[in-house]
């Protein structure tokens, strides 16, 4: 017989099957257990498709009566693009029901389970409640501040460059380096990069595996420059490009993008011209986008740190000393009193490099 | 009854206790075991004094007859500033030898162990040897480079920087982290500033604790330009303090800081007229030093790494960003492909901050 905390990490698994199709959905997984066997599973698959606990229930059918219902987040008490879970709970006779975490959409927080408990289902909330917080921090991140969850990733050398004197990036970091990054693009909905990058490098920002999902590459490109034979507005996957610009002129070149399929998103401008970071990132949220992984360059990493839209950092930092080279976050000249502050969660070595992962306090 | 291995470990703890004070000679423990029993221990508490061997014997008296003699260097086969060890155990009666590493004195380097063999006494060697050159790595590195170990302390924000664009460093890193690197300085015979760094900072480079041991302070002042007033030659530790200088004129200085009872220490200069490392590194092993602690700044760092005389690479990485500041590495300008590759030996946090220790490769 499974523990409470044994049954929800398995909804933890089922919920990341679904991991990169849900959005803006939660990822959810949901097990139907009834004298200590688990009798049916389910998770969210798709954004739109049936719920992880009316999956499960379907599966589980008359079995259902009086068995307990394990799941990741409290079930949904409204009518959206499905018909609410509690009532489907409610109907399928379930007696009880164990939820790691309330739903921080407004829309249910808390009431979902409040209906469970008036139609006399016992209800456990709050199992593994941090781990299930993170398994859908982006979800949760677009219910409380209406923008993604963002994590800005960088690759420096031991001295703080992010390329040569040249201009040459690829590459600082090892090839295992490279796969993680390539493995957490996956992981997220979105992949952003500065005009700037796109320029020098021309990357594809794309997975290492093409099968099932790719990430929208996001390029933050305030004058619409982003050249015509770029890599990101050509080939197999234009649909999935996203422009971000600040331009409303230039008519020939959004319709020559447009054509290609590719998305662009206006958003106001600041004063000095740049894109609005928190304009343009609650429109990527109101697009559907619960993740964004930055990975650069110089300027983008310093305006994001600068306005504080950062949630997590991921600072890879190769053995190698160049003396002179790109800086790291350009845009800014803070004094020692007045520096941005982080705080790393974890540090490890990560093959030839170090792997920090921390966050700005 | 102890084994092989825990008696050298007891050899390297009586050894360190001589720590600061034996150099140029190395630190050494003796432990002589009789019957399953430690009779006498032993260790080299000064350079001029009873070698640690001959310290133990001393006290074991007779009882030295038929034991056996734990040592974490090879005895001595030579008339130094005391009489060979060899002619002590030897006539001591000492039955057994064991030892972790050879001498690599080149004077001694084996002929001290095979002294002791053709007198009919048995002979271990290397047991922990690895250990063993790690603890007189300050030796090793006088006896087969002439020159001492040198280790490189930087304190670095995560975007490189050593101080920001006004210039302050004070402080980049946590208490904690400075701690360390005031109990460090105890560990080695010296400790090494660019006078760049003196010129900003003026610091006075002692430990936390004035008790005891007190490292030498050494400048590389290649014009001799340190300010009268700065605090390395000033106070109660002048006589502890080394300007190493590429200057031969000048007399007026040379005289006032010899009257205050610095040493000064002329060598060779470069054709840039900076002053050439290898020499001053070599002279600073002949007059003794077997380890170096260099604490920077930017240039000095730079010229170490460029001219590879770092043995041990200490890195604290702040989490602060600054955007813009002054240059970790200060003196040349690599390619991506001509980068100076590092590696690291032992990554952690440290309070707040990240440590890196390596080296180069």
């Amino acid at each position: 017989m499974q523990t409470d905390e044994q049954l929800i990490r398995r909804t933890f698994e089922l919920a990341d099957k679904g991991r990169g199709f849900t959005s803006p959905n939660p990822v959810v997984g949901t097990v139907i257990v009834k004298n200590g066997e688990i009798i049916a599973e389910g998770w969210h698959k798709k954004f739109g498709c049936d719920h992880a606990e009316r999956m499960a229930l379907k599966k589980a059918g008359d079995a259902a009566e009086g068995a307990t219902l394990y799941v990741n987040l409290e079930p949904c008490d409204f009518e959206g693009k499905t018909p609410p879970c509690t009532e489907a709970i409610i109907e399928a006779g379930i007696s009880k029901v164990v939820a790691s975490m309330e739903d921080p959409n407004p829309k249910v927080s808390g009431e979902g389970l409040k209906i469970l408990q008036k139609a006399g289902i016992e209800v456990v909330s709050g199992v593994l409640e941090e781990e299930a917080q993170k398994l859908n921090r982006g979800f949760v991140s677009l219910m409380q501040k209406g923008r993604p969850w963002i994590t800005l990733k960088m690759a420096l050398t031991t001295d703080g460059f992010i390329g040569d004197a040249t201009g040459k990036s690829q590459w600082i970091t090892s090839d295992r380096s490279l796969k993680f990054v390539r493995r957490e693009r996956k992981k997220h909905d979105g992949v952003m990069v500065g005009l700037g990058t796109v320029l020098k490098d021309d990357p594809s920002l794309l997975p290492d595996y093409r099968d099932g999902y790719i990430p929208y590459r996001i390029v933050m490109d305030e004058s619409l420059m982003i050249p015509y034979k770029a890599k990101l507005v050509n080939g197999d996957y234009v649909d999935r490009t996203i422009i971000v610009t600040g331009e409303a002129g230039k008519e020939k070149r959004w319709n020559e993008f447009q054509k290609r399929h590719a998305s662009i998103v206006k958003v106001d401008r600041e004063k000095m011209g740049w894109i609005d970071l928190e304009d343009a990132f609650q429109t990527l949220g109101e697009e559907g986008l619960s993740s964004v992984y930055c990975e650069g360059g110089g300027r983008l990493a310093a305006s994001l740190v600068d306005a504080g839209l950062v949630d997590e950092l991921q600072i890879f930092i190769a053995p190698k000393i160049l003396g002179e080279g790109i800086k790291s976050f350009d845009g800014f000249k803070k004094s020692l009193d007045q520096a941005i502050q982080l705080q790393w969660d974890e540090v490890k070595q990560f093959g030839p490099d170090v792997l920090l992962k921390g966050r700005l306090v």
